[in-house]
């Protein structure tokens, strides 16, 4: 399954991670290393570890070979060797390894995380920055005094991100769930949740005709906006992340112009392929899925490859705090898409041209397309 | 895994496609025919083409050879061929080779269709007629002066397509969903319902009070009642198709004598797996799902057969407007079949006679009792 | 598939049943027995039989060998060869060749089932129980002369169950769905609630209120709580089983210091995997789902392992009735532990020591320390 051959991805051009994070500046005590293996956000239950999950088994196979200790090594050795490294060459040398020549950087999480220039140069990449809309409103409330004040800001603040940011991004999944009105939300319907969120004193935006106006000031600039569907942390709730849920809004951004990204999807990506099969403007993402699946990424993958139309399906990893994840989620990307085509290509069901074409696609071009890296401009 | 052996289907009876359509007549254009790989109702995005599906996939790996081309040949030359042979040719050749021997056509689709004895005329089989109740609906409605008129006709005419048809079929899933009430609709109501559609022009018909009353006529003809459930055209709203909806219909027609047949089921065929399972007047069919997911048939195949008994699932291809499709997705169930039974006859999970006794109950033999298709009478 | 090797089940320990049921005592007639390999609660429909389902194969793989019989043969003659040897005979030859060490009995189904010393004695091992909380209910309210002493009664016999049984069990999925509001019912309107039910002649429980109050008293005790989800007997509706329908009672009871195990969890299995991942107190169960999907354990075992930590997925057989099912169930998980985790560890992602350890965490360790078997004390 690793001998290269016809349509594997040894063809592949540098990849193009659509929806990726920054990593830890500093080094991470080992609970703290241990929480990014995870979706939870308590400590594990006694008598397990972090490490005893698919993200964690597979930071183990892929890591360790590129900080001179052997694969699968004990976590303690490895965290022993990562601090004597530093935090910065670690993530030279992990970064470095994963073939990723362009980062898409969500930067609205919280920490301190490399920003995308600092990101991308550490990978010998180029960086660009996806904004989390929720993020930017909570900023822009903080510094409003009143919600005249504050929807204006953010109007302007959409439009000004949309010159030097690739994409949006829309986490209305964990704020309140995907069966929102698909509807923009009236002008007056807008104040009034506006004023009753920064009287409330504007933390958590969680109100959804806010969570609706936000989404259809990002789909008004024509940049691609990402949406969180799938599972996640905990404060989701998974059946309210199924994709199938945004058929209205999907249906009334429809002739907008404006691309929707589905991101993750799992375990509902069977959902997120066929929206992205019968709806032109709808693509998926493998996103998380795949680094947190681990072995099982060809079967997910080819999940994906069900419905999902070869221009429809587009590569990230979701990779936050550790550059482990990065390389995690670029490894186990390059191996299942190596064993799902080539498998295909072996049985007859696919050529190996057709095969090495939709490899690179996937990889790198439909998000070259999409979010206009090879535009002049701005990019 | 092609070579013949115990259990494969080398030793199928000719089969039997419980529920597909016509093809086009003429010679379609490029545009056209990329459009019956998708259930797109749209153009494709920029960039993309609906021969990247696994649909074109499969067509360009099973219909080239017999247009005297090289599978996987561009689609161009393969179109340019088929316009070389013409329809009628294509069609022949197409169709001969599918190994079908029986034609359950719905004949309720638009366009200049194929229609059922024309299209098993072409393959050099039998062909019957399913009803698509709505299309029905919607043509008697044309030609009624009244609400009276209507319902008088509609209940005339569902007993007398009873007569001669093999089957119903029921599209509600694209009209309103399957969370419908699921008892019959009261005199009152239907009467209600039926004048203020017939007040607003009598078409397409969406009103769920209508919809259930022709379920209801339906079963109460004690043929077959095919529902379409999953995924479809655009028209639908996938989280509305989960065939787990009809829960409450199933058991209010458990006693009717009247067999309901789940079409399609993708993404939710485990959950029509399990309705088949459990339900003795309920089966699932295998549809438009296979030749939708292409080299990955065999796992959805057998995700299917997790719970379906094996007296309980049932082939078809949906085929619509091209021949190919009969073709990819007879060839897809074929391999598809061999591989999953193949497999569970090495490891010694099922024993070869047994898996050549379920190999042709799936695909004719189930078909064949639940259609009553070797009754003596008007079969 | 079959030899030993590095990370196979043979360094297995004895298997903890967590979650299984009494056997008949007498000999079932053959319909008796083949409706133990279905759910359906219906004879098979005409022209199928209930051996012909994977639970139906994977009986005649793995019992008749054990009877003297060659696998897979006929039906008949291997209900002949039962009934000749008598059904202490067959439970001794089935339940010892199963390595099962533990069994956690569910004693709240009816019917002449051996009880949990019992069970245990016919396999070699130990017995504990793991009480129905519905069926002790309707137990407690025939005896019960009004609401005040029936509630008093309920509180005591769960407190007293406590301290002999190592857990309870919820089948809320069967009696309303898992939609309940998670919060713990007011005084008042439990007593409501039962006033009505007792006042209704106290037959089947599926009062909202009483369900939810019941599953609150187990909650109490801090013994862990199984919860059924997913399929079942048809008087479930499968789409109100999804485990992710519980989020809002796990973050209710997240800080209790009570575990919940979703139990079976198909077809939402990696929902429930989920759940396991974020929640330090939910575990997941592969249950009846194992043997009901013979061939494709391995498939589905390596879903719920998408997701589910290995600290979190316990084993079970869900048997019920036959010791067959207790026999397949096992072998059933034994392939597919060592088919799943073989393959990971052919292929590097996981490491043969690893694939040790965690095919131990889930044959026993992870029971044993979730229901405290190695406390000393009333265990």
């Amino acid at each position: 399954m690793d001998a290269p051959g016809p349509g594997t991805p040894d063809d592949l051009p540098p990849l193009v991670d659509h929806h990726c994070h920054g990593v830890l500046r500093h080094e991470p005590d080992p609970g703290t290393f241990a929480g990014f293996l995870s979706q939870s956000d308590r400590p594990p239950a006694a008598g397990t570890s972090f490490f005893d999950t698919q993200a964690g088994f597979a930071v183990r196979r892929w890591c360790p070979p590129l900080l001179d200790l052997p694969a699968h090594c004990p976590p303690d050795d490895y965290l022993a060797r990562r601090r004597e490294l530093g935090p910065a060459e670690t993530r030279r040398r992990l970064l470095t390894a994963t073939g990723i020549g362009t980062y898409l950087v969500d930067t609205g999480l919280p920490g301190d995380l490399t920003d995308p220039a600092e990101t991308a140069r550490a990978g010998g990449g180029t960086g660009f920055e996806v904004v989390r809309l929720e993020a930017l409103a909570e900023r822009i409330a903080g510094a409003a005094s009143g919600s005249e004040e504050f929807l204006d800001g953010l109007g302007r603040a959409v439009r000004e991100a949309a010159r030097t940011a690739v994409g949006f991004k829309s986490v209305a999944a964990y704020r309140h769930g995907l069966a929102l009105d698909p509807r923009p939300p009236g002008r007056d319907d807008v104040r009034a949740a506006a004023g009753a969120w920064l009287a409330a004193g504007a933390t958590r935006l969680t109100d959804p005709v806010l969570l609706r106006h936000l989404i259809w000031l990002a789909v008004a600039t024509g940049r691609p906006l990402q949406i969180h569907t799938g599972f996640g942390d905990p404060d989701l709730r998974l059946d309210h992340t199924d994709p199938a849920l945004l058929t209205g809004l999907i249906r009334a951004t429809a002739d907008t112009g404006t691309d929707l990204v589905l991101l993750h999807c799992y375990p509902y990506h069977r959902q997120a392929a066929y929206l992205a099969s019968v709806f032109p403007h709808v693509y998926a993402d493998v996103g998380l899925t795949l680094t947190h699946v681990g072995p099982r990424a060809p079967a997910v993958l080819a999940e994906f490859l069900e419905l999902a139309p070869s221009g429809k399906l587009l590569f990230s990893t979701d990779a936050h705090g550790l550059p482990e994840l990065y390389l995690a989620g670029t490894a186990l990307f390059r191996t299942a898409l190596d064993s799902v085509l080539g498998a295909w290509t072996e049985s007859g069901a696919w050529s190996a041209p057709d095969a090495r074409r939709v490899g690179a696609m996937i990889a790198a071009e439909n998000a070259r397309r999409v979010y206009g890296l090879d535009e002049p401009g701005d990019r």
